[in-house]
C-alpha cells in the first residue's frame, strides 16, 4: 500500500435492499464528509440499477484505494440472479453472505483495515444456509471471539448504549441478567471505549431494570440482588461503573454529560433514547473483536429499495467511525 | 367572579422541597409566559423562606383573582412546625395532604377552574397517615372515579405518552396487560385527546412490549395475543388505534408526526422517550376525571430545595396546560 491506509471494505447487504444505494451515496458525500477510503464489496450491478455515479470495478485493494478519489471502487461478488430492488431473492441472500465472507476475509487478513456490515435479511440469510442469529456472530466467530464476548453498542453523535441483553422477550430478561453477564459485558465496553473511542478513564452508567430503578426493592429487586453487586465488583476492578440509575432520568442532555456509555438490561431501554435522539446516523458497533466493524443502524428497508430515498447518513457516519476507530488501534 | 375566569387551584406539595420555589418562580413568569390566573395553595411561610416576591395571603379566590397581576396570592394552610428548605418533617407532610385537599375541594366546588399539585414525598404522607398510593389516585377519589379509570399521560411539546403498567416490577408487567386494561385505558385517552386537548380524530399508536414488536412471535407473543386483540377491538369501536409499533423506532420526529399519543406497556417504555426529549417541561396530566388535573412531572428535589436552583419549566407548563384544558372543557 506504499504508506496509503487500507481502504475500509464496506459489504453491501443484500443487493434487493437499500445497501447498493446507501453505499453509493456515501461514496458521494467522500468529500464533504472527509470519509477515509473504502471499497464496497458485492455485485455491481446492484448498484448500477440504483445509481448513476461512477463505478470501478476492481480486483484488489491497492487498485481500490486509487480508484476511490474518482469512482465508487466494486470489489464485485456476483449474485446469480436478476437483481431487482425490493424484490429479494435466494440469489440475493447468497451474495450478500458472500459479499460478508470477503468483507471480513479482507479486513481478517489486513489488507482492509475495517469492515463495515451493510443490512441483510436474517430471514432470507438462513434460507440461504446461514446458520447464525446474525451478522454479528458470524464475524465474531471468523475472528475466534466467543459469542458472548462480542458486543454490540450503538453510538450517536451524544449517546453510547450497550444492551445487557438482546433478542429475547421482555418477561425474560430478568432471568437472563447475572453478574457473570454484566460484568463481562461491561468490562469489554470499558476496554473499547479506551482502546477504539480514546477515552482514557471512561465512566459507564447502569440503568436499573424495574422502573425507577425499583425504589429500594419496592418496585422489584433486580437492582439489589444482580446489578448493584455487579458494580461493586467492577467497581473493586478499578472500572468507574455507576448506578444502577432510574432509566427515565438518564437520557437527557444534561444527565448525558455524566456518563460515556450506559449499560441497559434491556433492547428497548437502550435503543428507544438512541433512536429517539439519533434515528438517522446511529451506528452499531461491535465491542471486543479483533477487528473493527461497525454498520448502519436500519435494516434492508425492501418498501424503499431503489426509490433514491434511502438517507446514507448512518452509512457514512458507521464508515467514519470505523476509520477513526481503526487510526486509534494503529496508533496504539 | 363577575366574568373573570377563575383561578387555577397550585397546591405547593412538601413545604420543605422545591414546590413553594417553583410556584413562586411560575407566578414571576406571569407577563412573559401569559400564563392564566393561578393561586397557590400551601403555607405562605414556606414562600417567603425562598423567594423575595410580593405574597398575597387571601381567603376566597375572588380575592386571590384580583391579586395576581401583582401579587402571588396564596391560601394559606398552616404548617404546625418549623420550615426549613431540604429538612421534610411530618408537620409538613401534614401541611401537603391539606393543601391538596383544600385544592382538590375548591376545584370539585367550582371555585377554582383546574387543579395543578405540587410534588409531595409519599413516603412522608404515609406516614402522616395518607392511605392512597399517591396524589392521582386521591384525586380520583374525591372525584367518585374508580382508580383504573383515572389514567396517567405525561406531556410534552413534541410528544404525549400513557404507560399502561406504572409503578411494578418489570417482570410483572407481561401478567398484568390485558385486553380489558388496554381497551379501558385507550377509551379514556381517545375521549380526553378529544374533550380535553381538541383533537377531532385522535390517532392511538400502540407501542409493542417485546424487542420489534415480537418479530411475529420469535420474541415473545403478547404481541400477538394481548395487544393486537385489543387494538383490533378497538378500530371496530370506531377509534383510531394503531399498531403494536416496535418501540425503538417510535419516537424520533418523523415518526412523532403519526400518531397523537403513545400507549405504552410498561413505565420506562413510556417515561424514557418523554423525559429524554422534554426532561424541563413534561406535564403529567390526569385525564378521565370529571376536573382538570395536571402536574409538574418532577418530584420534591429535597436536595436542591431553598438554593433557588429549581427550575420552574414543568410547573409553568402544568399551568399553561391546564388552563387550556379548561378553556376547552368550559367551551364545549
Amino acid at each position: 500500500m506504499a504508506g496509503a491506509p487500507a481502504p475500509i471494505a464496506v459489504s453491501m447487504g443484500d443487493p434487493a435492499g437499500i445497501g447498493p444505494e446507501v453505499v453509493a451515496k456515501a461514496w458521494e458525500a467522500r468529500h464533504r464528509r472527509a470519509l477515509p477510503p473504502f471499497v464496497a464489496v458485492g455485485d455491481a450491478r446492484a448498484i448500477a440499477r440504483v445509481w448513476r455515479g461512477p463505478i470501478a470495478v476492481v480486483s484488489d485493494l491497492d487498485a481500490a484505494a486509487r480508484a476511490f478519489p474518482e469512482a465508487l471502487p466494486v470489489l464485485t461478488v456476483e449474485d446469480g440472479g436478476e437483481i431487482t430492488p425490493g424484490q429479494p431473492d435466494l440469489e440475493g441472500a447468497r451474495c450478500a453472505l458472500h459479499a460478508l465472507e470477503l468483507a471480513t476475509g479482507l479486513v481478517r487478513e489486513g489488507a482492509a483495515r475495517a469492515l463495515v456490515t451493510g443490512p441483510v435479511s436474517k430471514a432470507r440469510l438462513y434460507a440461504a444456509g446461514f446458520i447464525h442469529p446474525g451478522q454479528t456472530e458470524f464475524v465474531a466467530e471468523r475472528c475466534g471471539v466467543a459469542r458472548d464476548n462480542a458486543v454490540m453498542m450503538l453510538a450517536g453523535p451524544s449517546l453510547k448504549v450497550v444492551p445487557l441483553t438482546v433478542h429475547v422477550p421482555l418477561a425474560a430478561v430478568s432471568g437472563l441478567l447475572t453478574p457473570a453477564l454484566i460484568g463481562g459485558k461491561a468490562r469489554v465496553v470499558a476496554r473499547a471505549l479506551r482502546r477504539d473511542f480514546g477515552i482514557d478513564a471512561p465512566r459507564l452508567a447502569f440503568a436499573g431494570l424495574n422502573p425507577h430503578a425499583g425504589e429500594d426493592g419496592a418496585l422489584g429487586r433486580e437492582e439489589l440482588e444482580v446489578i448493584a453487586p455487579a458494580i461493586a465488583d467492577l467497581v473493586a476492578e478499578g472500572i468507574d461503573a455507576r448506578g444502577p440509575f432510574a432509566a427515565d432520568t438518564l437520557f437527557h442532555a444534561r444527565a448525558r454529560d455524566g456518563y460515556d456509555a450506559v449499560l441497559c438490561p434491556y433492547h428497548d431501554q437502550a435503543l428507544v433514547p438512541l433512536k429517539t435522539l439519533h434515528f438517522d446516523d446511529g451506528v452499531n458497533v461491535t465491542l471486543g473483536l479483533p477487528i473493527v466493524r461497525t454498520s448502519p443502524d436500519h435494516g434492508t428497508a425492501f418498501g424503499i429499495a431503489g426509490q433514491d430515498r434511502a438517507d446514507p447518513a448512518s452509512t457514512i457516519a458507521a464508515v467514519l467511525m470505523a476509520g477513526a476507530m481503526a487510526d486509534r488501534r494503529a496508533a496504539a
